[in-house]
């Protein structure tokens, strides 16, 4: 981690031993950004580099983008020895972990995310996946990269909508895991804002270390894990409910976020306050409190079909306090319609 | 492990505490034979069991397949908690396996083998895969079932030369693991072959313990797990070299443990005798020792393109005797095609 650190990935793969060849995985425009930088890093240190090109975005995560990928590793020479690196978002290295995890049967995989989501969440923790035309994520593994080279300073490049939607994952790991982290995160939003990169590369480092802990004690969720949930149950049917094109990623968890504060204070769950302070960090940071559709009972629905359903229950993260999770079953479907309604007349 | 095991899938399934939905693949003619008895164990505990049909043999493992398996355990509601069931040989197996391993990063999966080899080798261990046309087993996953039903009494309506193939699988067993498993082969053939099922059953049972011992210190194949390989690497050699249409899978293996006990004798470190000792097992059973074409450039050329290279070397495994093997790389391909020589020349 650090501004230049894309510069170091040769000598760190040579440091774990890895075999010569390697594929570079990443879209158009990000490989023309960084793509450079990380080929001169590898060739210096001996590796030989297979650039892969996929589309961007989420419309990279397909059978059939996979399909080539596997192609070009194989005419590439790879073998077990061989590392496959995603270069660029969460898209991305959600595809290319995934080419990764069932090459062969799983080869050595290195993330160097390029955005704000991907350096403080999706590069970390070991889920891949490629997306089925009825449900995200759906076909995938656990496959952990060997290392994640986080270089802050890529994020000045990034779109400010793009930015502020990574913030809250920010947000969300100080909310259910680290009181002393969000309020961290809460006092800097200025700096925050404006990238100031000392300030970046503290927050970041944070949520690193926040997501790794959680993953060392339970990769496959089955427990503490599913903390890092908190918002995306609401916030993931908002996306499915809306054929992932109203809200950015972060943007849809910040709605979710709301709704999960709202529930966990119906049920008299939530210490005052607790949930005004989350609305008042997301709002300062310029994401979504407030929407006025899809209707309440399209948005449960969608909940419903969950990946994360257990035998057709979905269990919900809520946070007790600010830096405490629960996780609670059985939530009826009418006290999360009521919540969703109240959050729509509230913003209409 | 035991005749009429079939029947006891649902109450195994029920102690597991999995979830209540399930799917059962297989291709047309063994769910014929075998579906019912599991369908019916399976809805008798409580079980929802959806039938996924498949095409049978290899023909299963391409990603055409694979995504209909996606498709239809989407369509049944199959969730985190649900189990994929294999019913069925090695290919069976393989693919149930990695829609198992990828389907919502991994559900639970139970082996149900209904072929020698599927008994003794497949379906334990993990190793699950479908083929890239130009390289079988390319994309694939570690995924350990959770149960392995074996019933022996299956195996009286295989096919003899499928019968007999799966025993190669068991010789390589006793060579490179097991001296006194190897004695208790050689000196039961005849009851072996007439399929006596209490011999088929104590037969079986050691090559599961000792495959099961083999992967459980080695799951990923970076040590001992490599010995499961002997035979396997001039063996998938041939294989590939004539299409997977010449050799069954046993019998291709029986002329790489032939030429794997060559090269040992060639290198000067297998005991005297170990080879010819081999040789008359593979014999008595009825397995090929002597082959014609293709010509030793063509094997030795299929032979580097392994996909157990790493950074261009295939390591092979050696017996120096029987229930011993060492793993040796550099193996000049001259020996090798030296060797293959000889075997085509005393078939002459």
């Amino acid at each position: 981690m650090g501004a230049g650190a894309l510069r170091s990935v040769g000598s760190r793969l040579s440091a774990l031993g890895s075999g010569r060849r390697t594929a570079l995985v990443s879209d158009r425009s990000v490989m023309a950004l960084y793509g450079p930088a990380v080929t001169e890093s590898l060739r210096a240190a001996g590796f030989a580099v297979t650039e892969v090109l996929v589309p961007e975005g989420e419309t990279a995560k397909t059978l059939a983008v996979a399909e080539r990928c596997w192609d070009e590793c194989l005419a590439a020479g790879l073998d077990r020895t061989s590392t496959l690196l995603a270069l660029g978002g969460g898209a991305v290295g959600d595809l290319a972990g995934f080419v990764a995890a069932t090459y062969m049967r799983g080869i050595p995989f290195v993330q160097l995310p390029t955005t704000l989501v991907a350096q403080v969440d999706a590069a970390i923790g070991g889920k891949v996946a490629i997306d089925h035309p009825r449900a995200k994520n759906l076909i995938g593994a656990f496959h952990q990269p060997r290392v994640v080279v986080v270089d802050p300073s890529v994020l000045l490049t990034l779109p400010e909508a793009e930015f502020r939607s990574g913030l809250a994952e920010v947000v969300k790991h100080g909310i259910v895991l680290d009181a002393a982290y969000f309020d961290d995160v809460a006092l800097h939003v200025p700096e925050i804002l404006s990238r100031d990169l000392p300030t970046l590369e503290r927050i970041i480092a944070g949520s690193c270390r926040l997501k790794g802990r959680i993953v060392e004690a339970d990769e496959r969720e089955g427990g503490p894990r599913a903390a890092l949930n908190y918002g995306h149950t609401v916030g993931h049917a908002l996306e499915a409910a809306t054929s992932f094109s109203k809200w950015l990623h972060g943007e849809a968890v910040s709605l979710g976020i709301v709704a999960a504060a709202r529930i966990a204070e119906q049920l008299g769950l939530a210490a005052p306050d607790t949930g005004a302070r989350q609305v008042k960090l997301l709002k300062a940071i310029g994401l979504p409190v407030a929407f006025s559709a899809p209707a309440p009972e399209v948005i449960v629905r969608a909940i419903a079909s969950d990946k994360k359903a257990r035998d057709g229950k979905v269990p919900f993260v809520l946070a007790p306090r600010i830096g405490e999770f629960r996780l609670v079953f059985d939530i009826p479907a009418d006290l999360i319609a009521q919540v969703l309604g109240e959050i729509q007349r509230a913003a209409a």
